[in-house]
């Protein structure tokens, strides 16, 4: 559901890539593209409008559309008998819908009722390290600053992203409207509440600590986007809750992590970016830095924010439930 | 000195706007500009190169050439009775050097023995409102993340990313080589120790530490270079030592604060970006948010990093010279 999207559509070709068994896809879209055709692997499928999906027991719906539509049509689903693995934010707070990383706490998908939750691009980005630190030493307190690509904001913000930065490169790259992200950064990521927080930075705090299962962990965020296309990049300090080790040993521990590669050979140019990570599975590690004095760890991280920020992260789920044969829906089905 | 560079001629161009009293202009360069034409106001001046200009006391020099040229450059100035400002990172660290942003620290300029540094570019701009904090609360962890533009790299890397930027941009706006800016993030600036750390973040901390003296500040920093062309900008989150205040009141006292003009009406998309501070003499701060349980504040500032980033911030600490009579030498004249 949500196919025609940047993340419908990567989920499509991950399914793919993957030879995710799918013995019959049923595609859903806006009313819009209803009746029209989508090509993914070898199939031909056609279009439905969601809203007009005939949802059954035993189905498995990913879910890649907008926070409104989950609103109405994932319980939808739920109640018919499906089990929803849902990349909206639409749920992701409720207490009873687990919010998986599998590599961090695969095990809270276990019993579900119908809807597990795929957790925000950028918290995951800086989760699965985050997570080594916060269960080897405890994490006393953690800043994060992101580097946002437009392809995470949508298709419709990347392609008019797309033509603003042409222009303004033809204009002898030159660009005078800080509204505007060629040349630019915008500090703001969704919307702003009352406290100047932003509904990116919410979900960063929120979810890192439901995923950690730590209610009381002091974390602070800032949200940048950043004139990128794909790949989110995250700056994170941590202050341990006790004496620092060394980097190497800080390295080592990361490098053991399922899901994350380290690159971290500053000598040889070896660093985490975008477009490095674009189009690869692993969260990438590097610029590791260990302050004994102030017990902190700070590092770099970057994933495809596509990837392992949506579409891989939620094939990575369904892929778990089918492993340990936690597919179907537990008790009764899981109700908003 | 140094008259041909992006922070160079941004200086002569402030020089000029601020009507900075100059009865006679020696403009330097490197040694293949010598005897070339440079245009400033309405004066034409001659290049002469560094190495064979004739310092003498009551000069007032103003160098913002290569690090490796100030080393020799900067003490036969001084030698000579000159006073310099040297926007170099070759002296900043020195215990006699005075290292000044005026309106944090304009009082450690007096009794200068003939040299003041300019501190860094990404420094200056989260260290005015960091300032305020710090006097107002204490800070007891900082931590500040950069997006710095291509023009602190100076006017070649400058130039090649402007061309760089055409080329991926005509390409698709496809650029899959990491190494490279456009459309893309690198977060290492300046050469990398064997700790990890940067030449860019160790100045971060050193200077911030030195101009606050503060010297046990506990202060991490992570330096990335974004695709902007001019202004710094900086997400910085920071755990004050006391309890913290309501929002409006650190909106207040960082209003309050000579330098800085407080951008933060995220209702009306205002907030501090680099494209927005282009070409403006303050930092701008906005997205200011308080965390009462964590006791922190966190803000983003930007600064154009060719005005108060550098040049200004240069003019400003001579007309702070001038203004206090703080002008010639004090004692004997200082040497590395």
């Amino acid at each position: 559901m949500g196919a025609t999207g940047l993340v419908g559509r990567e989920l499509l070709r991950l399914l793919d890539e993957r030879s995710f068994p799918c013995p019959e896809v049923v595609v859903g879209a806006s009313p819009a593209s209803a009746g029209r055709p989508l090509i993914t692997g070898s199939q031909r499928l056609t279009l439905q409008a969601v809203s007009t999906v005939d949802f059954q027991p035993g189905d498995l719906v990913f879910f890649t559309g907008h926070d409104d539509l989950a609103a109405t049509e994932v319980p939808r689903a739920v109640a018919a008998g499906a089990t929803v693995i849902d990349n909206s934010a639409t749920f992701r707070q409720h207490p009873e819908v687990p919010l998986i990383v599998p590599e961090v706490n695969g095990p809270a998908a276990q019993g579900h009722r119908g809807l597990i939750a795929n957790p925000n691009c950028t918290t995951i980005t800086f989760l699965l390290p985050l997570a080594v630190l916060q269960r080897t030493y405890g994490c006393r307190w953690v800043s994060v600053a992101s580097y946002q690509s437009i392809s995470g904001a949508g298709a419709a913000s990347y392609e008019a992203f797309l033509e603003q930065a042409v222009s303004a490169t033809l204009d002898g790259c030159q660009q005078e409207d800080p509204s505007l992200l060629p040349f630019n950064v915008i500090p703001a990521i969704g919307s702003i509440g009352e406290d100047g927080v932003s509904s990116e930075e919410r979900k960063m705090l929120f979810e890192t600590r439901k995923m950690l299962a730590a209610p009381a962990l002091q974390l602070t965020g800032t949200a940048v986007r950043v004139p990128t296309l794909i790949g989110h990049l995250c700056a994170v300090h941590v202050r341990l809750a006790q004496a620092a080790p060394e980097v190497a040993t800080v390295r080592e521990l990361l490098a053991a992590q399922a899901g994350i590669v380290v690159q971290d050979d500053p000598s040889a140019g070896q660093w985490p970016t975008p477009v490095g990570c674009a189009g690869t599975d692993p969260v990438s590690v590097g610029r590791i830095r260990v302050d004994q004095e102030s017990q902190s760890v700070a590092f770099v991280a970057a994933a495809d924010n596509l990837r392992k920020g949506a579409a891989l992260n939620a094939v990575q789920i369904a892929e778990l439930l089918l492993a340990e044969g936690w597919l179907a829906p537990t008790g009764d089905h899981w109700v908003p």
